[in-house]
């Protein structure tokens, strides 16, 4: 059994408000909570179903572990379908990012809106060995339960800063900045001289008025020229994917 | 004010059982419904509200539009947030795929399950002009309200076809068949002459074992060296996305 003011707490950390103030996140499944264990992280508490223990690498198991049944795990899921595992861990603080020394591309999210966009971004950031991603203070959480479970433990390894993304960008010095559009120099002709900055505008609205003066190449993902086709643009983790993939091409 | 028994018809199209009997479905949002109506689809019912009006073209307004006040939308709508346009529209009838006479690459879905990646690879397969996609029958229904608006209109370009995906391959002849693996030849590397089957397997399996054999091409997307990063896997709709990108390159 888990007591009302535990399950209250747990609930609380949907909100960011009360993961701020608590200091503390969720994360739920197999994948997730092994690999933020195997990152250090230790949970402060630490929920597993019997069924979870079978598919549970044992040696990752926590002093704290408390065997729960499926019920229980129900009362206090985050996520539509309860996981056989749920680990509450401490937020990682929130570092300082520094663009002047940066030797490798990074990702700069201009206000990503979508759960699991962000997740996905954060996902194939991991794939592809990018492991910083500036976030504007209006990107969605990366620790809210969506965007963690859609990290599939990628979360544990890639490095998510939330700043003033235009107070950085004024330090960008000489590094290259660039930017997603729809009218940017092809990314298989543009120069990629191994370090620089890739901005990522939002969903709905692409790159911020005031963020679009600090980049230096406009970038684009060619659409196949065939007249019966008319998508508008692409999914922003879509579009964040193919940079990153042509990029370390 | 729309009738009861009209609220109970639209609000059963969420459901594919419904979809089938009714012969019909149910698009909102502006761009959606715009690129239905080009597409030369009639609708059976269209709602606008008087935001939806400021935003639609007018041309393309059908005889039978009725304009429904926001409270009308909350009772009909399918989406999390009732959107300013809903039509319902007649439900294409699910063609047969040939599979001899491709002259393009088409993607073959084999058991994507999650509504939000199958609209993102419709939205991508427009972008790069694939406009073949050969669903197995356990793919999720590609006219799911979720799916139909992650498709941001693309739905309306991209010819998706349900079948039993297996019976299809056996008359797949000297078509190359491609499918994507975590131990294929890297992308890049692989020879493209220019037409043939993308298969793209489940969320949670992959490609399935009756399926596998008749792969004539693994393929993989390369994970970044660095010992640092770990991500299993990518998205299935992000996969999708850089292989369709790669091929089109």
């Amino acid at each position: 059994m888990i007591s009302k003011t535990r399950i209250k707490l747990i609930k609380s950390l949907n909100l960011k408000k009360y993961r701020k103030s608590y200091g503390l996140f969720v994360a739920e499944g197999v994948v997730n909570v092994s690999d933020f264990l195997k990152s250090g992280l230790e949970p402060e508490y630490f929920y597993i179903t019997d069924k979870g223990l079978e598919k549970f690498d044992n040696k990752l198991l926590p002093e704290n572990t408390a065997k729960v049944s499926s019920k229980d795990m129900e009362r206090i899921t985050l996520l539509k379908n309860p996981s056989e595992v749920l680990s509450v861990f401490p937020l990682p603080e929130n570092k300082n990012f520094d663009i002047k020394n940066i030797n490798d591309y990074v990702l700069m999210l201009d206000d990503i809106k979508d759960p699991g966009n962000l997740g996905t971004i954060i996902r194939t950031a991991d794939w592809f060995g990018i492991d910083k991603i500036i976030c504007s203070n209006e990107t969605v959480d990366a620790f809210n339960p969506k965007v963690v479970q859609a990290t599939m433990g990628s979360l544990s390894r890639v490095n998510v800063f939330y700043d003033d993304i235009v107070n950085i960008l004024h330090d960008s010095g000489n590094i290259e900045v660039y930017g997603a559009f729809l009218d940017g120099t092809d990314i298989k002709e543009v120069d990629k001289p191994g370090k620089g900055v890739i901005i990522i505008g939002s969903e709905a609205h692409g790159i911020s008025k005031n963020v679009e003066p600090f980049v230096t190449k406009k970038i684009t993902i060619p659409r196949f020229k065939n007249s019966k086709t008319g998508a508008e643009s692409l999914n922003a983790s879509v579009a964040t994917s193919i940079i990153c993939y042509e990029f370390r091409r």
